[in-house]
């Protein structure tokens, strides 16, 4: 496995730097017959989209996918799936500046270290413009995952900065610009991401993913468990410092009384496993949360270093969100997405049979 | 890479059942030359030993390690290096009764609806026992970073349900059974466990792991991430329901201007990172912190499910711990230790040659 | 994957020294509800033991098969599967003088420059001994493809030195120690052999191996083609220098309109392609040609060099095959077998719901 | 790993098919420092060009390589390189004729028996138009060999059906349309090729590779030998059915004594083994050979199948090659480039510090 790729059967392998002339990713073991076309990828690009609102990076993509290849009169045929997106807005005189500066909280001291050379234009390869074709391969996932197994992926932010949702309404996440999952703080939001923006800062985030109707069974004991692939894919999106599955950090503090989820006949009694025992998803739904850090791109001024090893100011001016956590709500969908549809396909092949042979318990337990 | 195995470059691959003949290992990819002992592996299996004290599970093992292959004349050849540890404290019985039960908070569900079969002795291949060959394979793991490199990777217990430390003194993290460095609060932490044990209940814990002398330039972008294979390695734990890199969680309410780690010629002037900036090392201590669920294996009887959907009262009367975290320290460690080295063969390969070319910046950022 | 492991659904991982305390393997990825019991590998490890005859070795391994892990009341459960075979007639001294020595057409130069160290107990790890643990996890596959798709694999011996086989008769391969498809050539050879071993020389032979019943659509473009595995899985084969897929390399003097195979409504009219065309099986019969050297393990001396790049005459005395291609054919078997059972869960994967959408034509033409 | 990648360490990745928009390529890796640009590409492509003389296939394709990712102002950095190729010269109509008809000896049955569906336009996925892209990852595995290492890999034809070069001459190789290694014969040749032509039959061929300056300890035992890789790799190319290594199928008839290759203090005193033994290289030149099937796209007619298995004449009337073979030369010199860098990486990362703690014998065996 190359480290630009995701995915044991369903493998995605992205590419592209910032300011290169394209991203793209290749989809490799999507199974045939999935109808796809380019404006499938639409919605999920438009919501992960820098530009959107105010709130985040106004750098302006028009992000239209192409095709290259995998799809033949509007069907997968089982052959890789090439992605493509051109890079329109580059504005690589935004970085000339900091070409040779090591940004504090940046990855251009590491991969400086690292490769002894890097592309400096918007973060080159380091930058989130790759999470772009995360989202991109996600919606294959998403179709698939729906069509198939009814599975559906939902995500929204649960926290900004110290502001936590009042309530929980799943209908409004897609209504208002920060998957916030109560209307009525929207207001306060703006407020608060305006005065934020005002000061030059940034704050983290918190973003929490649900899958439903995902069948028991989907994940790989014992390295290649379902909660240990969905850790490693979202640790891997761009500034996320941490991952719990269920109750999370919650157990600490917990009794084994208290966390251990009873099943009865009418289904399971609370979910504070968050739908995976052993690895293997228990038929709940699943829930996962992801912490962000605050971006450190702050047009505040900071002394650091650059590769002489001399001190150098460094100030952002180029386009940045204050709260990166915002937009990431697609990225963490689409990473859990495709890591669904890798473990159902790796079931399939080892467990294919097993309903044959062994009845199963009466009732699926996803309550 | 199957999902028995663990690692790209060192590839661990771990087999066998709690209560079966035997569980082993197969560490592949390791570099000749190293000298291996069997009784280089007894000081870690001793720290993460069941029975090690009263508040520890009351099976005894005694993990003798039997080198199978791989080394010559006491030295590592480059050939797989095959551990094998013969199983011989089992009592089966004690699970007879609960063959055909499904205990709550247990893999035996899931296993039952991925597989139509399952082992139920002691929980079969989903028990914690198979990170017995965890810790064996970090040991070779910790050997060649500390040799090669100097990499010291150490963990201590960091809370137990609401107990935190109050001091910070390394030094005692070895002196007490409970891996904690206050050795002020070890009296508490006795009387705790011992209340718990008789409640028949369990609870969470918080395990902390810090690796020290890491180079700057380990880990793969994009989804070969230092951060994304530790929390991947990390999840993979039994019990573990999050993980943490540097500040973790804390980020969601911090602001960049706090967050980011100043660079100066004197090095970093904070660790809010943890050591990764972009998924690679920075130099800096790598910070990591896992969440451990409570056991569910209680002497408080629950009812629940059998395998022909039956209600069926479930009582555990096996030998388990009242708190699973405290000998995770070591596992933790191994897996640390595990991926450091793997990314260290992994950056060898693709960056071996970049000394030679590209000159660094003078010192190194690790302060 | 790791350099020991084969495989990418069903992995095989070996482990183990010619002289070293045991050999062994890790089969993972198996499905589960396989009978599988330690007897079952009797056959063909016997088939491939050395000391079966006066042809072969006159090493003597009782070679019994320990089961450590993967299966449960005779069934197999889903997790990894170990085997463990004890090495008992080890006889070390007989390889203490060969210690510093470079054996002409032997391991020991290249293991020397590659590790800067090695096992020189009957060649370590890459003695033929590794291919005992082939042949034990080739049984399961072997029982999986059986049961499951009627898939017989069947090798046979189709050449030695100049002697080619007069006729073919399948059922005469088993009953004759050469896997010769004539007996009656059965004299001829053993005199031959007799005459080769007086002469302190040995010969090299050719292996063919079949596999009928194969499905149609097993194999995966564009890297992952069943030619393509099968040819690394042979070659991998201790003393192997040639693979063919059906009429190998005598396409190279065909006509195009000698060589496609036609297709009639009665099935293929002709096999020239060995079942496979575009690295996926056609459903005909798969068809593939192994040629191994001969071993140059000699009773005649020759001089060679040592670790200190002085001139060292070299004799073999120790136990050795004047034809190491005639027990080859079990090993063969094996690796097609993986092979397949490896390919039939990646088909199952991603075609596995194709059967429900699409009509195949009518008829399977495996004729 | 996905089975459209290659390679373990220098991963690359294709996609495309034979008339979509565009096929291409990630190269995954790659270390950073090497010099690449867009006309680098151009002579290998050119030598593996249709439409280069009469004697191959008359499709004329620019075959412009797009530097998508990768690359900083003309050096690599160690990211992905996704190499781009805009297909232009389709002639979708001229397959409309076939769409539902199984060509015989070509990989249509074989894609709809496993898929369901298929891209029939000039063979899809399975079009040797996908070897462009390997001829192109190909050339940064060539110019990195020679830079580091000073490896040197060349191919040349060495038979065409009946037809084997009457003398060798290295220099003739690239001066003529068959990389003919005699240019006496290349008049020979054309009037060959134009009688075949003119009958609407094909031929196959055999193509030999040779490295030289391979350095001793290139190669993994024991799934992952050089020989093993090199076998996967070549048979892996369209239409190959046979793959030797040093003598190859030679070995079958040879004495013991007559194969194993001496050693002296001057050197290998021959190379039967063709520069590979237990898997990895010994130092001397690299040596191996391909069979290549005559195409079934003939302008002969013939009666198939069609997709409701009624019975179909198939006539071909595209443009295709009587002798694919001859292009092919540098498809295995890729194939055998991209397996050798691999293997160099490889070895590095696991071996990297043998040549710091122990000497080698004095002297490379390379003659």
């Amino acid at each position: 496995m190359s480290s630009n790729s995701f995915g044991k059967l369903l493998t995605v392998t992205t590419f592209g730097e910032s300011h290169g002339p394209a991203i793209g990713c290749v989809v490799d073991g999507c199974p045939p017959g999935i109808a796809i076309a380019p404006e499938d990828f639409r919605h999920d690009l438009e919501r992960r989209a820098t530009g959107r609102t105010r709130h985040t990076s106004q750098r302006h993509e028009a992000d239209e996918v192409e095709i290259l290849s995998g799809v033949y009169e509007g069907v997968t045929t089982g052959t890789p799936i090439a992605l493509l997106i051109r890079n329109t807005d580059q504005r690589s005189k935004d970085y000339a500046k900091i070409a040779d500066q090591f940004r504090p909280g940046h990855a251009d001291y590491t991969y400086w270290q690292k490769y002894g050379i890097r592309d400096p234009r918007g973060g080159g390869r380091s930058s989130a413009r790759e999470t772009t074709m995360r989202v991109a391969a996600g919606v294959i996932a998403k179709k698939w995952l729906a069509d198939r197994h009814g599975v559906q992926v939902q995500g929204w932010l649960s926290q900004i900065g110290e502001i936590v949702p009042h309530g929980f309404d799943l209908s409004a996440v897609e209504n208002n610009p920060f998957f916030w999952p109560d209307t009525r703080q929207v207001t306060e939001l703006e407020l608060y991401m305006d005065a934020l923006r005002k000061s030059g800062d940034s704050v983290g985030a918190r973003v929490d993913v649900v899958a439903t109707n995902v069948p028991p069974g989907w994940g790989e004991p014992i390295y290649g468990k379902l909660d240990g692939e969905l850790a490693a894919a979202l640790m891997s999106i761009n500034a996320v410092k941490g991952v719990e599955i269920g109750d999370g950090f919650g157990v600490v503090a917990q009794k084994g009384s208290a966390h251990r989820d009873q099943m009865t006949p009418q289904g399971f009694a609370s979910n504070h496993a968050g739908g995976i025992l052993g690895g293997i998803s228990t038929g709940q739904p699943l829930r996962c949360s992801v912490a962000f850090k605050p971006t450190s791109s702050l047009r505040l001024p900071i002394d650091s270093l650059d590769t002489h090893g001399n001190v150098a100011e460094v100030v952002t001016t180029g386009r940045h969100d204050p709260c990166v956590g915002i937009r990431a709500t697609p990225i963490c969908e689409a990473m859990v997405a495709l890591v669904l549809m890798d473990q159902a396909l790796r079931h399939r092949a080892q467990c294919g049979d097993v309903g044959e042979v062994t009845p199963r318990i009466p009732g699926n337990l996803g309550g």
